[in-house]
């Protein structure tokens, strides 16, 4: 890529970036897009709508970008859970890494690689300044003693990621313990899921389950509630919420009487045009409840959380299949539509999933080739020969093979979470976190491959799994290959990163939607169905650490790249901070069972690194650099398996000491009789529950009491 | 190789065989050889050693065949444990297996194979008879549709093969519930082992353990033991038993005066030669019982089962390397000396072992080589001008050809699983057993990789390499040199197989010594430190394992392997039967742990089978047939991944369920709390526990009241 192309796209991408920044700050402070950039204080409060129009609601500021920076963890833990603290913490710790990688790569290498002249010697058009390969390692002269700096600076990144990622994992492991520590009794540290439940003949699913643990649990056994076949309820409901919202729609003004949240359909269903309807679903509820469709799982509630922990973590039966244990997931987060599946529908789906998963990650490449050939102009111009003569203009060359096809790849990856996530929770699991933890991990590997792996090897198909299977050769194909992509990878920092993160901002989806609303619809309806939203872990993770596996890979290749990913994480930083306070609403509570995922990566990223590094210095003739860097992978997957044995179990699951000494606490407490009677229809699906008004949009609004004035009132002054 | 040496190496191999079988049938009848026959019986019954020399005693008698036969599973798990069932069953599932592939492979497969023209086409040297190819699948015409039969034999053998699998896991893990429900209370099924306790500073370890567990396991703790460094101390104690043993020799006649089981070291010591090492041996017991050299771990004892299985099986502290617990083994199969070390020491030695196991692994491949080469006679012409004429006579010939390859590489092969075994001590595991299972698996990986995986790859060391860094082309890399080896791997099943297990018959190499300490010794010496034999699994169970890889992978490719399989299986299942009956005693009993990795390593073969034919289809042309191998597997693969959700759990611990019925059962035993009281003192280390002895011979003499007179009275009526 040409110097001039990439400049553009660093230009155009600025702009686009300053635009969202200057917009969001006006219209964060319109009364009308309330809804859109701050729900989590409307949730919250309520804020008075009509504001008056002032001009200095007319004047970008950028209060909000203090506000977000001077965020404390404990502010944030408060309001948005550990959850987003750890989230933070993965943009913080990749802050950390290429501070110290920018400062070794600009100062050291940089000037190393500019002072090469092995590309002059070869290469005419290097000589002019056009392409960025004069910056990258490709330009340090052969056998080089000079290539020992990057060599020790791989050394280098290395032993510091690896300490900070120690650090890390321990610092949020014991995050994890504090919170346990500090959490109120929840209903599903008491709780566990039985599934495969064996019924003798004559008996019912309940009566097996409460024999069951009465016979074998009778010290800690508190009650239980049988699971039931409720996927046509599931539709009906649907239906029926649709029709209760076209309904309300006709219900006239006052909208603003109706307060969503204590209003219950009871009172209005008689105002329902479908009255069959309505009569059909109740007659299912009675079905699904008092009938033949129990389905062979049930939740069983213990006395105490060592209690369940006992129940859910040792093997209970002779037979591995059935009576299989685990830890509930708390009751907002249970995923109901898996629960009927047998112990072998759900490992064939598991299966057929992860081959169907693989299957989308192999054959996205189709596209991802498609969008190469695209970067091709002259290609452009044999396919579309009428826009041969606007191709041919100076500015359209620039932003097609500068922008362009980071654009189309952007838009076809944008489909990828979605389609994960769909794919995962049809893979068995019980809760949202763990679908959005699967889909985050299966939408890592898509991006790592499909982007990666498919532009750095550049290529077709078959090509790539040539390389790929010739496993001797991998190092030096890595070699040559990978920094010439390197200002490929710059432009996509800028056009995916900076651009993207900072349309999150800008919640540019939300706003088209709502100015649709507008339009189409009377006005303030957006505001009647409002949701409050949250965020995508398995979408936003994965880019976050794709951008961290760049970096590392490219530091010591093609250390230019790092400003622009510092620039990147600032934003990230910046943003996600201000998003958590006021759009993002938590929605489940995994207490940083992310954090492994990251950690992964990172080792990923590493020997990743060393096998470029080992590729390129026996490429680069310095076979003796590249004996050193041998152990380099060894050591780090040695480091990664420690960490495996000293930290990851505490990701898994509380330890004994800390369940029984959070038990003892709880002994005296005189609120838990009144939490055990509650306890026992905490876990009732959403199909069976009476319909009332909130359960209607989907997920009950999470209380958000710790956000106090104090967070409002800035807002307001600004606004 | 050609017909006529396979033909001299099994018929050497016959007679050797023979011979074994018949000077067994005569020594095991002489007095003077029955602790080298039937220790078993003696131990049990002391029987009388004059026996009057009859003529019938110089008789072969082959009744023993007919008692091993008819030994019942049921007699077997009497008195040698479930270990020796599984192990028996090992062998009858590889016997079932070749049967049926025995009636496919020589009835329909082996016609087929002759009746091609294949290699008559392009080998003159074939026509003549003399290689054994023409029997091979490499003689059946490229794209002939002949290949189906082959195609449709992989498909049903993997059938049959998964379907013997999958009942033999159910079989042996309902018998493994059995053996636990059967069984009396054992010290281990209520103790556990704790490695990595903390300690406050000012307290000792006792006192940190006693608390630990007083706070959370109230309820089920009974009482712990701590470990003490005791090193220096076993270098003592071998000393002086080695002064014992020689002070007894001269401590005069009658010798069979001397009970060994109830003679006690204390009445004999004054006459101890040596007064002051026991003095530094006392002193030495006394520090380490009561002075500082407490080590960081404790076996813990508990009231029941189901709470020493909670304590074991949850994580107890918040940091995973402390209080690590797990299920304590039983106390004969202790293995001491590797208690004091800490977590970070434990997990390196691990890195290492398996590090120098796996060199040792690949490193062996260079005396393999060597065997090759001298396998070729020119070679050995070369080295050793001298032999020259020795070695053109044609007896001589075909004794090298065909025999002597064999025998050098089976006497190396033989020094593997001891060295495989000292590896496992140091890598950190707390029991015997444990070690065996570890070496087990490193055996048997080291016999797949040096002897399959180097034959039949034939070759030098990187050529292997390169082979198997080149994923793609294994599989017709696989096709072409694997059918060549055939009949050096037929030679292999007669020397390693036959004469080998005949051998094991025939304790050829305890006869020796105990002839030489008959000849060098006065006589009956070799009486008197008379030790009971156990089998050493990790180096019978990767043999027999092995046999059933070839039997699998050349079944379709040259069934004439098969029916010397089956030779060596039936051979097999008499001898190690006859064994267990006569010579082996159980040293430990892991209730059939060993099973799954008979399990992994039948679903190894039978995919390595599946790559050849992927191989083979493609280079015979039938790529129809190679497309069809494809899903087999997969299918293998995950008929596999399901058998491990089954039944493995099954294998690592036993169930709630299972634990709390067998407390249960134990509540109204008027025994337990005499059982309680013995427990406390059971886990002694030996180095700490008065000198006795019965100590003094290694391990106790296992009880074996099982053996009733039944079972010797047959033997003496033989006699």
């Amino acid at each position: 890529m040409i110097v001039s192309a990439l400049l553009t796209s660093v230009g155009i991408n600025s702009v686009l970036c300053i635009l969202f920044f200057a917009l969001y700050s006006i219209l964060r402070k319109q009364p009308g897009y309330l809804y859109v950039y701050v729900p989590r204080l409307l949730a919250a409060n309520g804020i008075e709508k009509n504001l008056h129009i002032r001009l200095r609601r007319m004047i970008p500021s950028p209060g909000w970008v203090k506000k977000a920076w001077n965020l404390t963890e404990e502010e944030l833990l408060s309001t948005s859970g550990l959850d987003a603290v750890v989230f933070t913490r993965i943009i913080v710790l990749c802050l950390k890494i290429f501070s110290f990688a920018g400062i070794i790569g600009l100062f050291v290498l940089l000037p190393i690689n500019c002072a090469g002249t092995q590309l002059a010697a070869f290469d005419i058009t290097a000589i002019s300044g056009e392409t960025l390969d004069l910056f990258t390692i490709s330009n340090v002269n052969n056998g080089s003693k000079m290539l020992w700096a990057h060599c020790t600076a791989v050394y280098l990144i290395t032993v510091f990621v690896c300490f900070l990622l120690y650090h890390e994992y321990d610092y949020i492991s014991s995050k994890r313990n504090a919170y346990f520590y500090s959490s109120k009794p929840q209903p599903h540290q008491y709780t566990i899921l039985v599934r495969g439940i064996p019924v003798s003949p004559g008996s019912s699913v309940s009566e097996s389950v409460g024999n069951f643990f009465k016979e074998y649990h009778s010290s800690t056994y508190l009650s239980h509630v049988v699971i039931h076949r409720t996927n046509r309820l599931f539709f009906l409901i649907d239906y029926v919420k649709k029709i209760y919202r076209r309904f309300k729609h006709k219900q006239s003004e006052p909208v603003k009487e109706y307060s969503r949240f204590d209003d219950s359909f009871g009172v209005q269903k008689s105002n329902l045009e479908n009255g069959d309807l309505e009569e059909s679903l109740i007659t299912e509820q009675w079905d699904a409840s008092f009938s033949g469709q129990e389905v062979r799982s049930a939740f069983v509630f213990f006395r105490s959380r060592f209690g369940a922990a006992i129940a859910s973590r040792l093997q209970q039966s002779e037979k591995p299949t059935e009576w299989v244990t685990e830890q509930a997931p708390e009751p907002d987060d249970v995923y109901w539509p898996f629960f009927q599946a047998t112990f072998l529908q759900r490992w064939m789906s598991r299966v057929v999933i992860i081959v169907a998963s693989t299957l989308l990650t192999v054959l996205f490449l189709i596209p991802v080739v498609l969008v190469q050939s695209l970067a091709n102009l002259s290609q452009l111009e044999v396919w579309f020969p009428f826009l041969a003569s606007i191709l041919t203009a100076k500015v359209t060359r620039q932003i097609v093979t500068g922008y362009l096809p980071n654009l189309i790849l952007q838009i076809f990856v944008k489909l990828v979470p979605p389609v994960m996530e769909f794919l995962s929770s049809i893979q068995g699991y019980i809760s949202f976190s763990e679908i959005q933890r699967s889909a985050c991990d299966k939408f890592l590997w898509f991006i790592i491959w499909n982007i990666f792996f498919a532009n750095v090897l550049s290529g077709s198909f078959i090509n790539l799994f040539s390389v790929l299977l010739d496993l001797r050769n991998i190092p030096s194909h890595l070699a040559v290959t990978v920094p010439a992509q390197a200002s490929f990878f710059i432009a996509y920092v800028v056009t995916s990163g900076w651009t993207s993160t900072s349309s999150d901002l800008f919640r540019i989806i939300q706003l088209i939607q709502s100015l649709l609303r507008k339009c189409c619809c009377c006005n303030r309806t957006a505001s009647d169905e409002f949701e409050l939203p949250y965020i995508y872990y398995h979408r936003e993770i994965p880019k976050i650490l794709f951008f961290g596996l760049l970096g590392i890979t490219y530091f010591f290749l093609a250390p230019l790249i790092l400003p622009f990913l510092l620039v990147y994480f600032l934003l990230a930083y910046i943003i996600f901070k201000n998003q958590f306070l006021y759009v993002y609403a938590p929605k489940f509570e995994t207490a940083g069972k992310f954090w492994p995922t990251v950690h992964n990566c990172m080792i990923f990223s590493l020997v990743l690194m060393h096998a470029i590094a080992l590729g390129i210095f026996t490429v680069k003739k310095l076979s003796s650099a590249s004996t050193l860097i041998f152990p380099l992978p060894v050591l780090t997957l040695l480091f990664n398996e420690y960490c495996r044995k000293r930290f990851l179990p505490n990701f898994v699951a509380y330890s004994a000491e800390s369940l029984i000494k959070k038990d003892r606490e709880d002994l005296n407490d005189s609120e838990m009789p009144q939490f055990f009677s509650e306890l026992i229809t905490a876990y009732m699906d959403p199909a069976l529950s009476p319909l009332q008004c909130s359960d209607f949009d989907g997920h009950g609004v999470p209380s958000f009491s710790d956000i106090s004035n104090d967070h409002i009132a800035p807002l307001l002054s600004h606004a």
